[in-house]
């Protein structure tokens, strides 16, 4: 897409670049680098980077002076001559706070700068548990790991942001998932941050999106710039990068893939209309990890199980195909319930893009499996949290000291 | 959509910014602003472009050294004290050409930069003519533009860059309109340029993606992030901005809706599948100019042309509402031969949104006809032609002079 042009009209024009935001720019661009890929020689970073020497060495300086890196000389590299300086995050003292709230569980975690997970809570979320309820189980996760870290240090450690992944489902006192009422589920105007005991607003995503930006950030889709994420947790919900950028849309609620219509003769969904791609789907395997797990299994003896996964998969592969035409994606992730569904169906999967899916659209597309598993909500949430601090680490860290 | 992270992981980091790069960007900000906007003075580029007055002013400088834009007073403007300089882009000096291969015809302009049509020239485009068998044509009303400004002048006007814009689709010598098949129908890698008569080799897009630049840069949709345009040339092609990018997929063949499947008991399409949405639609209503007009204008007083249009836009509609669950935009524009199904079927396309859309996703969409109507290709393959000149005004400039 080296032909495509950025856009920048007057009504969407940001400032231009004064050498303040340049230097600001780079010390983001630099402590990202190492947040994302860990230890980088002082090398690598003015070879990836494409600054000079000593503006790398300035840029680390600056960066160390506020507590966010160290540097250190290198294991044994084997090779002769100096060795290059290397660049590390200070994941133990640097941390943020990623939780998330799905359909059947709750979690946080206390992630160090770097993406290193250094403390964390879960329990299960009560059926029935509106969003906001499940505010004050996450504020006692915080202060569990607040009181935890106080306790054991490092003495230094300093807070610089929290994200939440949140879910748009939530599973009734009957056991049935209906999706939430429209508006944002959790708003950080609300004073959400005083809430869960922290002195700074959260960020907050929707699970599917937050797991798309880990799986583009540390795992399966690390480095490409046009995938599709599928995430399966009881409907399904779509993360989507686009140019290598997040596609939310407007309010936030683009990938709402689960209610494209695949079927005008279909069943009635539970969001007012008919023949919904996860509706179809679930006729046939219900789109619950264990309800899939289960119908996988007894598909290895069982005719019926056998030929639900057969229609479940194949109906998987229709909407793939969709998507597929209007995102030419090179690849696709299959999460949450939907990853066993994929494996066990993927020829049928691969049937339905080869038959519906122009040529042009789907020559180049990968189906890929999660790197990261059920972590990835989790874990994109924490990429929100140090979001503000990549923008802007120095000013970040000197208000969060 | 403020909270989005702009992704940057080391595997598309860009080289950061140097002293040498923010002056380019800022340059070409300034250039791109008057491109657009037209005259503007320099207290309101001081303004917009958030840089201070010393600065602008050493910037017009550089422009209108490189020929680029002139500097005068502005007409009265009733107020007292000194008015600020007003800074026009030199739109009869510095200029591109813009072509069109459209399904049924075939266009060229000379456009000034800030998007003046200075000269122009149109033919119908054979049936069965394949696309690399338009270029000699496209050569001809090149060579007749460039006679015509090396006899009229100005003597200094300078050709910075060119674009066209290519249907996927052709109609074949017995009238049947098919997809042409994989891989980019127009390679610039073949000499292109050079085939054309130019001294550059130029951008290509498809038609729908730069119909949507030109609305989105011109249009109905100035200044939105979120916009699925909708072209009906033959079959649909989306052109997909979000987050005030364009969306055009890993080998720009991005947008492909018309083949998005919406049932599968459906009428077998050409493209191999079935149900595809633009065949559903063309069951009732041929998605060409002329055959919508003809159907819109008898169900004035034939019942069954009523029903025609009743059933076509009662589909429009549906896959309208499936695109809107993907993409939560503000706005759909209907453009080519859609425009005219949708002014006609307005309320059925509304009915289909508010039942199968979710109320998140289609709460602030607004459904829009084009500003730039059949031109909006050939103004967004004239963007493509200043898309370097923008990026970099005076090394541009300069290579051009």
């Amino acid at each position: 897409v080296s032909t495509s042009p950025q856009r920048n009209t007057p009504t969407t024009q940001r400032s231009a670049p004064t050498q303040d935001s340049v230097r600001r720019q780079n010390l983001g661009a630099l402590l990202r680098y190492v947040h994302v890929s860990g230890a980088t020689s002082r090398a690598e970073l003015t070879n990836q980077l494409g600054l000079n020497r000593s503006t790398i060495g300035a840029l680390t300086a600056d960066l160390a002076g506020a507590g966010l890196i160290d540097e250190g000389v290198p294991q044994e590299t084997g090779r002769a001559g100096r060795p290059s300086l290397v660049v590390r995050p200070r994941s133990s003292r640097v941390y943020g706070y990623a939780m998330s709230i799905e359909v059947d569980r709750l979690r946080a975690a206390r992630v160090g700068l770097g993406g290193k997970v250094l403390d964390s809570r879960e329990l299960p979320r009560p059926h029935g548990t509106a969003v906001h309820d499940t505010v004050a189980t996450l504020a006692g996760f915080v202060r569990d790991m607040q009181h935890a870290v106080a306790a054991a240090g490092p003495a230094d450690a300093v807070f610089v942001g929290s994200g939440i992944a949140v879910s748009r489902m939530m599973r009734h006192a009957d056991g049935t998932v209906r999706m939430l009422p429209a508006g944002p589920p959790l708003s950080p105007d609300a004073g959400l941050g005083a809430r869960l005991g922290l002195d700074r607003e959260p960020v907050t995503g929707n699970v599917a999106d937050l797991a798309a930006l880990a799986e583009h950030t540390r795992g399966a889709a690390t480095g490409l710039d046009n995938v599709v994420y599928l995430h399966g947790d009881a409907g399904i919900s779509a993360g989507i990068i686009a140019g290598g950028r997040r596609v939310t849309g407007h309010g936030g609620h683009g990938g709402e893939v689960g209610h494209m219509v695949v079927n005008p003769q279909g069943r009635d969904c539970g969001c007012g209309s008919r023949g919904c791609w996860e509706t179809e789907i679930a006729r046939s395997v219900p789109l619950d990890r264990d309800a899939v797990l289960a119908v996988v299994e007894a598909a290895g003896s069982d005719p019926a199980a056998r030929a639900a996964v057969r229609q479940a998969a194949d109906w998987l592969g229709f909407g793939v195909a969709n998507l597929v035409n209007v995102f030419n994606p090179t690849t696709v992730v299959f999460g949450g319930a939907l990853r066993e569904l994929y494996l066990a169906g993927a020829a049928h999967v691969r049937g339905r893009l080869s038959t519906m899916a122009l040529p042009a659209c789907r020559e180049h597309v990968r189906l890929r499996t999660p790197l990261l598993g059920d972590d990835a909500p989790l874990v994109g949430a924490a990429e929100l949290a140090f979001e503000r601090l990549l923008r802007d680490p120095l000013e970040t860290a000197d208000a969060a000291a």
